[in-house]
């Protein structure tokens, strides 16, 4: 916290993991950046893909599924085809039932010889919750093992 | 065919059925026109949604479903959102197993008093090839009678 | 409000634009309903398009533009293609150089004979948040008159 | 050539480049794969992601651009999110004014400790054209000399 209570904004090292995307074409709209909705998808596969490949499960094909209750953005810098991006994965809160991820997405700036001395600008911060159900009722139940699993290596400590 | 035997282009009258779309604010690129992707989520949303209110079935419950095998586009004019369009659907193959589809979009131009008065540009002429296959197994088989009975309302004469 | 302080969700009624929105095939994701991405082009859409019809003119060609600052989504019902939808507008705090667009999707049910009696479920709520910058050096700047004269009648009595 | 004179379907190895494209959440569909209209979206990414990366321009800025005149594709294996993706780009006739790219999008299968090493799954083969128009007037020009020098690079020898 600054002496002013105004809390600083994050950067990559408090996020757990980095999931690399690329930016396309079409992602770009009349203003000539990416559109605001596309944010969204950047977000939704970083988070799924990464799930996929930690717990090496088709998570699509587990008996609960994870459903999105809420999801929110902050738009803090312009991005625009062809940036390359790295998504801020952390978890603020594992409940029982559901997950709330604090996201951001980060734009690589200049082209480091060494991976880790690559710049990244914040560009977006974002919350998503999802809520597991079951896939066939679609009625509230627990967070999968497999997933929880997961989900535990994301928790940052200090946020509940 | 004109003198030069270069087919003249297709009119709204040439397509059995024409299925309103309008333009969403994302589908404009960085040239501030439609990307010319997404011209084809015209023809995908247009079909399925005449073969949903024509057969009165959800065509994704059948036994056998209808993959795409091909598509093609010739862009003729700009599409810029907010623009609404008409997509033209006609029936050039009906075979045992499969549909292919021509198609086109048209712009609807200024505001008529008249629905039927509403001047119509043509944008773009597609092809789309549907192959139907077993839901599970995912083999080719015959199109479902319900698809069959509303395809032959598109089908125009003179096409093979 | 409810006794236990619990505030109603908002019907049609509390929003002084309707804007219809059909879905398209492949907004539906791998569960086989809308995904959590697309419901914001809806609202993108939505707002735009009625900003651009109220006014008759290209918002996008004025001295100033309109930059999403943030948004944010409540997912309160499924969604699937082809379901036909109505973005309710509505605007809870109209600034000098931004608006607070308040917003729901809503989903037709059934098909009324007369258009007033068609029943909408309450899908979504959601907000967007959009910031006036002059279109060339992107700094912030009065909102333009002509969007302030329309954004006037989204106001809801009683918001701030 | 088969006895049959069937074209042998081409492999990697007949495409000078191969552009790298990762598959998001959203683009798959209700089947569960990715929808046919998102292969378009990976064509137009590589295209363009390569043509800046090669000249190291900002193509888009050019006095001259390249609008699309006409696409197609054939679908000849599923695709579905996680899936890694290459895109084979080649160029089957270079014009004056219009470039006629030969395309085909490669599934990335397991996990190669060698980068060369790893199979690719040919999953569709696809056509583009760029006619080049000047930026303001949209009539048609030259192809700009940056855009031409690296298209050269990916004519493939014996097309025409």
């Amino acid at each position: 916290m600054t002496h002013d209570d105004v809390p600083a904004l994050p950067t990559a090292d408090d996020f757990p993991v980095l999931w690399p995307v690329p930016t396309r074409w079409a992602d770009n709209d009349h203003y000539g950046h990416v559109n605001n909705v596309t944010y969204y998808s950047y977000f939704d596969t970083a988070v799924n893909a990464w799930l996929i490949a930690e717990t090496g499960t088709d998570i699509r094909e587990l008996p609960a599924i994870g459903v999105v209750a809420e999801t929110s953005c902050k738009y803090l810098g312009e991005l625009t085809f062809p940036d390359r991006l790295q998504v801020g994965l952390s978890i603020e809160r594992l409940g029982t039932r559901s997950i709330v991820y604090a996201l951001a997405i980060f734009r690589e700036r200049g082209e480091a010889l060494d991976e880790r001395d690559k710049a990244l600008d914040l560009a977006a911060l974002g919350r998503f919750v999802h809520v597991y159900v079951d896939a066939k009722t679609r009625t509230p139940v627990p967070i999968p093992p497999d997933i929880l699993s997961a989900a535990k290596l994301l928790v940052v400590p200090g946020t509940k």
